[in-house]
């Protein structure tokens, strides 16, 4: 997508070889009209999938996840980080190792959300590792639903995530993938295949 | 707000007489037309104050402050509950006391992200307390831009948060105001003022 990359290359910031800090449009000051043509850019990908729900975790996937579920007509579940008091009773749950913040949490959705009649498009703002996204499937199998696709605004492709899911037979859209971080710059994919 | 009435009306479950879930299509599961709706009524209510920035906090305030920024053509920005490792320097911190986890968390934001040119419109899902409002206000006046008013979805209007601003001199917009919980059932201000 080519407003997000020119985004990425005009405003993130590359903290080290594995992390690309875009705080100033996505994970903490959000760029609504870019946030819109990413919701639209999944609706496209994903249109003909007969999608009942898309499922996010909180809090930078809220955004692009919600304005691809306004795009599809259906509503967005975003899956919480732990517990809280009000959402206690018949939950999934699944643990999620963030490798940003060195810890596990643990995530849940509420069982009245999702059943085996639902499509679920699981939306993330990052795909690294992978964990976040097989946490959701885990709950969405939980749930007997079928997951349908899965679309990431940014995929970081030097790590594991988008292999591991791609090998479980999971369409995977990303609207840009990362190849490297490597000396302070961002090179995407289909820069690293013109070489 | 007529929509947002019905759906409390019709989704709202009444926990106790000072807690109402909407986790159907607010604070768990989303309704995305709503929000839609719900951006444009605050964007209507705010239009005329040259508004820079539209600030929340993770994670429920999210949606209906994306739709609102959205609306009116700005940047969202969404206040972190604490830090994390890609988030550290530079920032504006507040403390905000949680009565429903019964906690107090840091919430804090970027430096980089709001000065003393920016009019800043504030909105959340819920305003109780005021605990998280005033949290956010002290941030902006650290920054030393201007809070021109609080956008709120649903109002507690027993509970103090409401009296609190407004007495600071704050424009205050709750699209719905809820007067009671008592006896399991919602009672939105009008219908007490009607009586």
């Amino acid at each position: 997508m080519r407003e997000l990359k020119e985004k990425i290359m005009s405003e993130g910031i590359v903290l080290s070889e594995h992390v690309l800090k875009v705080d100033s449009f996505l994970n903490h000051q959000m760029d609504p009209v870019l946030m819109k043509k990413i919701g639209e850019a999944f609706a496209e990908k994903f249109r003909d999938k007969k999608i009942t729900k898309v499922i996010t975790i909180e809090s930078s996937g809220i955004g692009p996840a919600l304005m691809t579920a306004y795009e599809l007509g259906v509503p967005l579940i975003f899956a919480r980080k732990r517990k809280s008091l009000t959402l206690n009773s018949d939950l999934y749950i699944s643990k999620v190792y963030s490798f940003t913040k060195q810890e596990e949490s643990e995530i849940t959705i509420s069982r009245k959300f999702i059943d085996c009649s639902d499509s679920v498009l699981i939306i993330d703002d990052f795909l690294a590792n992978g964990q976040a996204a097989l946490g959701l499937i885990d709950m969405i199998q939980q749930a007997k639903a079928q997951v349908v696709g899965i679309g990431i605004v940014i995929e970081k492709a030097f790590q594991d995530g988008g292999r591991i899911l791609r090998e479980r037979g999971i369409k995977v859209e990303s609207l840009a993938q990362i190849a490297s971080l490597s000396d302070g710059k961002v090179r995407f994919v289909e820069e690293a295949l013109a070489k």
